[in-house]
């Protein structure tokens, strides 16, 4: 296992892990029956469907939807003169790979529940067969599967309410296809909104108004904080598969467009950010930097908006570029294509809002865009698979301002100097973290807190995985520890800072078909917990978004 | 013919025309074989070679690589829901198109002898057969065909000659697979070089020193002007079919970099400007403009240098945009993609250097670009698929400053006013040829001259596919024709200035086996005929490109 945590790829961990929860457990682990003859593999249409949603849900992060392969190896039924054909390994030895996992980082599927015999044996036969074409989707198609609930004439002018709105969690409620708004400042739950399946993240429109919510499935919900209740007020769909958006955030810009990262087809989309109304789409398709192969899926990756330039960084996973895309004039899109390091996953601004730091976490390493000069800064070795989220922006008494990233593959954070002079772009402190292995999936800090947060979500030790570590920002020392109470079920995962940056709020993550997930808000001073939110509707809590902290990037 | 002529495609006519002679004589009109039933269709492996040359040289100019369609329609086994299925249109329906052509522009290849009995047979079966796959060339595949024949360290640091070498000029052999290297002042050869297949253009580095050519089959061949006998001094291959090139021309960065436009596969790559090293490969696959639809074969047309700023102007063909891409920093190459107009093919300057003015030929529409403000300035009606080569820059007594093109598909000129004020952007004048049809291929002008030259060379009429008209400038009235004298035979194409601006050469174009092509040269003053160049090695003479004229730009 720390072989796994050390070498499994990260490109889609995040999902990977997010997923657990809805496996299923009646797996056996060593499949006995009849190995098919070579040539004869066959599924029925119905058999097909489920191979493909399996694949799609399970494999394709690491894979490729393409199974051309990206962290993980391809999967093609002929090979591609590196990996073995699937062919000639048979659907046994497949189904061995799946539910035993691999050295080399592949998770044991089938060991951990997370996939039945039947869905082993589908997806075994299903890498065998041809790959099936991935079907366009183009902004007619967009055009067709947007709505716009409430027009932006019928909505609010100024806050139905009285309500702190600036203080507005959003919650994602993963298996459950929601997210709850829940207020801040009386830890009351405002709303529960419909969303798209699998929110990956949420982010504040410029004027922090807004929600954008974007689903695995690629569907984009606005979500109206002016609301007395807040609802979904337009929702469209950018892809088959997407991870990131975020909104135009520059002067004169603000709340004008939104930007959709697409993993399936690999292309980012421009929309309305008021009506989500599809503008114009770009493929993202390109020779990666480190081989020069031509890469069809290139998936996008994190996505932020630059508060000083009207810019969007969109972040390619498989070629390593980062594209700085200008919106200024969207007819006549500028992009500023930077050549940088694979596979690009997720990152944030160092603390003067000028660098973009992004994981390569293929290579572990950590990729300093310089914004302002639209150009690469430096690349720096970390850790093993560099997983940041946004990272943290500290200020040590040695070190002064670093940014901090932690490693799903090993058991140390990696601060990082972004002060100009000898310590900037190097890891000046690397603080190793108690207990074996990495397993880290978030870091979290605010510029009014001494504390520096983080989870061990991904550990593969139960104590870990159920434990947050509190670390002091100015001496580095670790200064508490603590464990989600008993009562609740599953791994803590994800912090974020209330408004007033004195509070923490953290995941404790049960499982879909259990009520026993809880969101465990701590005192950011005292270092006590003072609040419990619990209940029926709070199902797999993962990500949570303080609007005010998102709309102003504050980490 | 005329319908053919107001309807043909022009996507690939130059390279189409340019191919007529080296076509075979012996086809017969009507194939009288018996049909070969419905999916019993197959080629031997020899033959589906033969087949995928056929097809790549004469029909996917219009028709796609990828047999998805163009100016043409698509060539699908089982269509595309726009056109039919070629499986239901059968071997002999579809040998019946390719011998006599259709009124809406297909060329009666077999009637024409520009394909045989055989030849028409093998690719009316080939598209009936599934599109091969569109094998990756990528940077290592480059680097693999580039070669330097003589290193920069051994090339001359001064002319090696007292020849005038900016007055010389190069002209295609175009099916020897050469260039000649002429003396604009004495009318001698200096040198005949190897090059690509069919050479499209030449461009001149910035300094002038040295011509870039660009094959047909995806072949630069940098030619040293500074050799007593001009060479080859290093050559490269940047895709399977190619069509344009162009130079780094900006003040520091003259001659640094080259960038050449691919058809197949649909990229550009950057070269070193002075090796021949291939530096960076990008994909222009993407959304039309018109119907947002995904395009993988989104082929590079013309590409021309800015002279004022850090930028190539590249004209993507399929998807209808411009890109405007700055090589200041070509690791965060900045590329502003300008939503324009389909199809894209050929165009020039305005006579301020500013405005480039494109073709959209199947729109019969000129696209204007502002460079300097990297947006699209307007969009112009004008006749029936107009081609421009780079048009010309004139002045007329009642119009000041205008920009000619002529068309494929009509007998006329299209002037269109460039100063600024109410002409600004108009088509001013409109000029019609003598005799019948359009066919007109190329116009030139020069700021010295008062007389604008004229092509028919795609003419159906052999008298006027033979005669040059030239116009009074400032009058816009024909002052002269020109024929072609009866003992060079051909068809007659294309015009340069040489560097006084007062001279022109045109080419009269013979068959391939034959020694009765010509180079003629005319007093651009007296408009006599002053000089005759042939010979031998005089083969197939298409496009001339002066040093001088073509480092400046100037038409």
């Amino acid at each position: 296992m720390v072989k796994f945590l050390n070498l499994f790829a990260s490109a889609l961990i995040f999902s990977f892990f997010f997923s657990c929860s809805g496996g299923e457990n009646n797996a056996s682990s060593d499949a006995k029956k009849v190995n098919i003859a070579k040539g004869a593999i066959s599924l029925s249409d119905a058999e097909m469907e489920e191979a493909k949603d399996i694949y799609f849900n399970t494999c394709a992060g690491c894979h490729g939807t393409t199974r051309k392969g990206a962290t993980g190896p391809s999967l093609l039924p002929d090979g591609d003169g590196k990996w073995p054909a699937t062919k000639d390994l048979g659907t046994e030895a497949i189904k061995v790979f799946i539910n035993n996992g691999t050295p080399g980082g592949m998770p044991d599927w089938g060991k951990q529940g997370l996939l039945n015999e039947h869905q082993i044996d589908l997806v075994a036969k299903f890498v065998q067969l041809p790959v099936p074409a991935i079907p366009d989707y183009n902004l007619e198609d967009m055009k067709k599967a947007w709505k716009i609930n409430i027009p932006v004439a019928d909505r609010p002018t100024k806050p139905d309410h009285d309500r702190n709105w600036q203080n507005y969690f959003g919650v994602i409620l993963r298996d459950a296809g929601q997210v709850a708004i829940i207020d801040g400042d009386t830890k009351e739950t405002v709303s529960i909104v419909e969303t798209g399946f699998a929110v990956h993240i949420l982010r504040s429109s410029a004027t922090g108004r807004y929600f954008y919510s974007i689903g695995r499935d690629g569907k984009v919900t606005l979500i109206d904080l002016w609301m007395e209740k807040p609802t979904v007020v337009a929702e469209a769909k950018a892809s088959f598969d997407a991870r990131s958006v975020d909104v135009s955030k520059y002067k004169g810009y603000e709340d004008k467009y939104i930007i959709v990262g697409g993993y399936t087809p690999a292309h980012f989309v421009i929309f309305d950010a008021l009506t989500l109304e599809p503008l114009k789409i770009v493929r993202t398709g390109g020779y990666d930097v480190n081989n020069g192969e031509y890469l069809d899926e290139a998936r996008v990756a994190a996505i932020v908006a630059s508060h000083k330039d009207p810019l969007w960084v969109v972040n390619i996973k498989e070629t390593g570029q980062v594209w700085l895309v200008d919106y200024s004039n969207i007819e006549s899109l500028k992009i500023t294509t930077i050549d940088a390091e694979q596979f690009l996953h997720d990152g944030g601004w160092d603390h003067t809002g000028r660098y973009f730091l992004v994981a390569a976490n293929a290579k572990n390493r950590m990729v300093v865009i310089d914004v302002d000069e639209q150009k690469l800064e430096s690349i720096i070795d970390v850790g093993t698979k560099p997983h940041p989220g946004r990272g943290a922006n500290i200020k040590s008494k040695t070190y002064g301002h670093m940014w901090v990233t932690g490693h799903i593959g090993e058991g140390t954070l990696a601060c990082i100097g972004t002060d100009p002079g000898p310590n900037r772009w190097k890891v000046v402190k690397s603080i190793t973290l108690p207990g074996s292995g990495g397993g880290n999936l978030f870091v979290k800090s605010h510029p009014k807190s001494k504390h520096l947060w983080v989870d061990r979500a991904l550990s593969n030790d139960i104590k870990l995985q159920r434990s947050v570590f509190v670390y002091d920002t100015e001496t580095l020392e670790l200064v508490k520890t603590f464990e989600a109470p008993d009562k609740y079920t599953g791994r803590v995962v994800h912090m974020e800072y209330n408004k007033a940056g004195d509070e923490v709020w953290v995941s404790v993550w049960g499982k879909k078909d259990e009520t026993t997930s809880a969101l465990l808000i701590y005192d950011d001073k005292t270092l006590e917990l003072k609040h419990e939110i619990t209940g029926d509707w709070l199902v797999t809590p993962t990500g949570k978004f303080n609007a005010y902290n998102t709309m102003h990037d504050i980490y």
